[in-house]
């Protein structure tokens, strides 16, 4: 079994690979999407690393990570779920085992749609593989933020009727035939009887089932168990979370959203979850 | 009048030095005695710069700090006095005068001597300048860890009578010929009427004053005002102390002692204290 799953490999996800590498772990640094850093065209407080631009200084970091002896991994972990001593993540269509988890997916990138918080678990879903069998041979429509939404719509579709929704622009090329592309962006997400209501600017359609498939996570959806509050996860000052074995870095566990201060958390959460695995027996 | 004074030029306060510079805010960066990263043979867990003798790390750090326009000077700060909207603070014999204070100068370095800190300001003092004068034509001794200790005890040599005790093994060759070099390291203080005594393993004697003048400051000194507990400073998950404009980073602002921790804190003081002098006006 893995030792830890770190769920973003920005600047706190990396930090945090390489201090539990140096501490005899095995990591996977799971990641989706663009790191904020990525998007720095220029960063010039970072110690050590005078006038950098932030997608160089990415790559820096992650093959610092991978030469730690960290694995780097892309892909979307889509709920992460505590098994008593250990912890379930669905990543894609793949399930891992791990024994501690650091949540370092950086801020909160997806603001929800209007009515969607409201509606999750009761026909609002975020992960094809993990609640597509509940909707066999209904009608659902996927509102996908990515290439991956695609891919995860076209296993939908073997199950049932899609409709494809785009979030943001992105390649549709791979979608079946036979799902249909809903032209619009969604604006609003209600209740009706025992459907849901998508609605863009222009037109609504009632669904049995609508899947949100983003870059991102919503923090709530990927690990409900974990307390946050107004958009960061609290964790005392050294990183842990309310859940045992459970850390958070990085944006992700609040402002200010600068390199340094990700490191640093990183490097904490990755030393508080050593103890804890150590004090649960390896 | 400096906006900033950071005492301590180790990673937190490098890293606090950058970010205030970016900020446009003038900083000096004051240090005495070796940063704790300078003597760490090899350092493999800080992000974007792998594999680095620690003393390389801090000889970058500081050429960056520089060249973002902080000043960088070595000096002891013995006492910081909030002044109202201001601080005043004791370098050496220099007054400097700030508007803001991060406090970056590293883990606690001495243990204090049995008795020392009950005696306190009643007799004990860590500033020759500060409070030589009180101890005009009396006998005084100093307990020196290192060379600064011995131009100091030269200073006092000019108000009254001088016996000096080595904490630490350090270069006497300055001290004046009427200054009486005492065998033995000092052991313990103790109150005596109105005189101190200093114990050696081999003997023991009474003075009117004692002056302790080593390369760090007990925090409790520095600046009396400001919080600490069990050998740290204590401040809140943006690296404020319970003082105004006075902020804490790195090691002293308690564990862990990480390179990666400390350039986080740093950062997240600056932009605190940033916050702090633009609310009060600059």
């Amino acid at each position: 079994m893995l030792d830890v799953l770190i769920i973003g490999a920005g600047p706190a996800g990396c930090a945090a690979a390489l201090t539990l590498r140096q501490r005899g772990k095995t990591v996977l640094l799971a990641y989706a999407g663009e790191s904020a850093l990525e998007k720095a065209r220029m960063v010039d407080n970072y110690p050590g690393l005078p006038h950098m631009p932030g997608s160089e200084m990415m790559a820096l970091l992650r093959r610092q990570a991978q030469e730690a002896g960290a694995e780097l991994r892309e892909g979307l972990v889509q709920r992460v779920l505590p098994m008593g001593y250990s912890f379930s993540a669905m990543m894609g269509t793949e399930l891992l085992s791990c024994r501690g988890v650091i949540l370092a997916a950086g801020a909160p990138k997806a603001k929800p749609l209007p009515g969607e918080e409201g509606l999750v678990g009761q026909g609002v879903s975020y992960c094809a593989t993990c609640d597509g069998m509940f909707y066999r041979g209904k009608n659902m429509a996927v509102l996908g933020g990515w290439p991956e939404a695609a891919e995860e719509a076209n296993f939908l579709a073997t199950l049932g009727e899609v409709s494809y929704y785009a979030l943001a622009p992105h390649d549709l090329a791979v979608l079946r035939p036979q799902i249909a592309r809903m032209p619009g962006k969604p604006v609003s997400l209600s209740r009706e009887g025992e459907k849901i209501r998508v609605a863009t600017e222009t037109e609504s359609r009632a669904y049995d089932g609508v899947f949100i498939l983003r870059p991102a996570m919503a923090m709530a959806q990927l690990m409900p168990e974990v307390t946050n509050e107004n958009g960061r996860i609290l964790t005392d000052d050294q990183g842990r979370t309310n859940l045992p074995r459970v850390c958070a870095a990085g944006d992700i566990a609040g402002m200010p959203y600068q390199m340094a201060k990700a490191v640093g958390d990183g490097c904490k959460a990755a030393l508080s979850l050593v103890k804890m695995l150590d004090a649960a027996g390896k």
